[in-house]
């Protein structure tokens, strides 16, 4: 087809302007419309070019702002490497270390690159204050009386409505309410697998779903993942038959950041479902991309009801709430079951409040600020890396959410460097965490969604500085 | 003893007198310092032939108001019975039954019988309203932001403060606060034990402990109780040794409504130290007493740190709020992990409202209202069901919490009696729900912690009505 041979004709000469340097890093490309006018093409040629240098990472889209020249196109630092399936010994998840880490959950003194904590600044407070009142005003019992089981309607019918992606396919029956993701991880393992049955994860996982396997007695199966496609497919499929289920990040993964293709997110629910296996889908950071749209989760590929589509508030609203939900597609009747035999419901009050706001506080606006300024804020920590730590620095290229993971010198073992950046406020997760065998020593994983300060970049300078002496 | 003797010879002058109906129901009796005088004896005389008549349930002291002649003392109707080790099939968990029921959780049109939940009545509303305003006004992020994982540190100190009865043995650092009291019991049944192990409880036991036992895969051993006494320790101790666990509710059972007398407990904690089980001991209703003081729970007496104490504000202060907590003695870092790995951390705003209030709410001064309220409940529904229920209808005598046990005609099934009842809008919880055997089927537990109305005395005489009409 002369269209296509023509688009790409385009891109090639697109592609040869950035690999030249005459288009740089952080340029923006001409609007679509100029760049019509400028190749004298069809506005769709233009589309289909401009697609092209996106599927490769030489550009990428900013919603309403245009198209531009991405860091990836002139990479200093290398991408993570992709481990290899492992057959050695299992040492279980480092329960001590996770307790180090999560001992500083509420301290404010300390600079937290640890956790995937979202700063003040980027939540809706005084919004969010507002639907508390109007809650309290509203409800004649202050939310002490109990809710249904499967949780709050309005609540339920919020989350279903704003459920975009999913295009009309999720509805607020499908949906149960639970004490944050995690709850909702935790129950959705426990209603589709037996002690001893296996289950597939990411590597590196994150150390949440590494506990919660060994928590229920179960085993994981760590799957090769590649720091830009995610799972490896051809190695999942070997050991699908084994599997009770599958729990992975598909949408900037925690901890790697990258975005599932929607080509290997319709062949993995293919896969599950020829194999019947659920896959259980935290799609926990699906809103926060930087692309032009938000992409789709596996659960909108799947027909047989075996995806368990996870989200939550509590990376865009509010952490302490404690709200999350599950779409366990076939398996909603266990879920709440055991939702009754662990909490009986949830807390009243919250799931008003966030229903509330849902209705009246303008989330859509909400959110894109806050991409807006968790992208602004992975362009600096990108930088500041980029800059203060070795160049044999391998960094993760996140395409959304707010994780960036790090693969140090090998001599660098991260778990030790807690200690030392600790004692300088500073902390971050240690590589260590992220699987059941002795590896990831020299990674680190680093949450920007922080308030940018100069405390920040000077910290960033610091943790460089001491990679730098321990080599 | 010449001493001993005075008091017994006292105490069977009343006794007659009781018996003769010279004093008779709900007649108060001399003060202590009247007594005396009549009887010309020491005060301590008159105060042990009191006590002598109140463990044998003839005279009932009611805090600061004096003794009374109990109910017991011209029972019309029989105590039930107490059950046999089962040898027998186990049927499992009337999941069906409790799905029914909870299906009710959240319908004000229905008179709630069913559920242990308390009604709005009882509940401290307004003071609650002004603790919630009191905290969102001194939180400068609204609760948004993460808990401590063992939890709030306000919370548990307030906690702590209030476990009187606990003499100064409990601190903060003791208690880990849980989302409700069955999540508390969850967990502590989650810490010590494997899939497969075996767990005492109850027979008639709570259906939230069957159901966790069933959840987690463990098995339920269900140990003979008496209604006034609790768990007959000698069939206790004959199993004991096999056991992982066990799991009871001492003070104001749940279904029973009895108090497990002070020696009872004492002798079970030796046995449980001797057998190194853990015991999980619910002691939600503990506050809820009839009698002069509250009860001591198993964890007053436990050096070893085996007992699991577990409380809630569900059945006092807010249902729906969720707030729990248990002390969990030795195995306090194993709860804490589980509840970092099933849900993070506590929700933020409602630790801090409960904890207002126990600091500036008068809780003291609630639950004494509280205590009264449900009191007069008992007393109305006792007489309701002696008036309304058939002869043969056996009753149990709760000492505290809101809970009627009831033992029918051998003809009803409480089961079809459900759905009889609930198109009246009634319902009750059928007696099948709390055995994992094929029993209780023409037993009903009665919650009388609701706002005493025509409705609800005629909504009882209906159901004595349904019951003479299925004999």
């Amino acid at each position: 087809m002369g269209k296509e041979v023509l688009y790409l004709k385009i891109a090639k000469i697109m592609m040869e302007q950035i690999q030249t340097e005459t288009l740089q890093f952080g340029d923006k490309l001409p609007s679509l419309r100029s760049a019509q006018k400028l190749y004298n093409v069809s506005l769709n040629t233009i589309k289909l070019a401009y697609m092209e240098l996106e599927s490769r990472s030489l550009i990428e889209s900013r919603p309403k702002f245009g198209y531009y020249v991405s860091h990836t196109s002139q990479r200093k630092l290398d991408l993570p490497s992709v481990t290899k399936m492992k057959d050695s010994k299992i040492e279980g998840t480092k329960e001590d270390l996770i307790d180090k880490v999560f001992g500083t959950i509420s301290d404010s003194g300390i600079t937290q690159f640890a956790l995937a904590i979202p700063g003040k600044n980027f939540l809706p407070l005084a919004k969010m204050k507002k639907s508390i009142i109007n809650v309290i005003k509203s409800k004649n019992d202050f939310g002490t009386n109990y809710e249904p089981v499967q949780g709050n309607h309005n609540l339920r019918r919020e989350i279903a409505k704003w459920s975009l992606v999913m295009e009309g396919k999720i509805t607020e029956d499908d949906l149960v309410i639970t004490s944050g993701a995690m709850n909702a991880i935790y129950n959705s393992l426990m209603a589709v697998t037996q002690p001893g049955d296996s289950v597939a994860i990411e590597s590196p996982a994150y150390f949440g779903i590494l506990q919660a396997i060994q928590l229920l007695g179960l085993k994981a199966v760590e799957i090769p993942t590649h720091p830009v496609y995610g799972v490896d497919l051809d190695a999942l499929k070997k050991v699908l038959p084994k599997l009770s289920a599958c729990c992975f990040v598909t949408n900037f993964n925690n901890p790697m950041g990258f975005q599932m293709p929607n080509e290997h997110k319709k062949e993995l629910v293919r896969l599950i479902t020829h194999y019947n296996v659920p896959l259980i889908e935290d799609d926990i950071y699906g809103n926060l991309y930087f692309g032009a749209e938000r992409p789709k989760p596996c659960k909108f590929y799947d027909e047989a009801g075996l995806v368990m589509w996870v989200g939550s508030v509590s990376k865009t609203m509010a952490p302490g709430y404690r709200v999350g939900w599950v779409a366990p597609g076939q398996f909603k009747d266990r879920i709440i079951r055991q939702k009754l035999v662990q909490t009986v419901c949830s807390p009243s009050l919250y799931s008003d409040v966030i229903a509330d706001f849902l209705e009246y506080g303008r989330y859509d606006h909400h959110l894109r600020m806050f991409r807006n300024k968790v992208y602004s804020n992975y362009l600096q920590i990108q930088r500041a890396v980029t800059s203060y730590f070795p160049d044999n620095t391998k960094i993760s290229e996140p395409k959304g959410g707010f994780m960036l993971w790090l693969e140090l010198d090998k001599r660098i073992c991260t778990e030790d460097l807690f200690d030392e950046a600790f004692s300088h406020k500073i902390n971050f997760a240690p590589g260590r965490m992220f699987s059941q065998y002795d590896q990831y020593r020299n990674c680190m994983r680093l949450n920007y969604a922080l308030e940018w300060t100069d405390r920040v970049e000077s910290d960033i300078e610091k943790l460089g500085n001491m990679i730098k002496n321990n080599i």
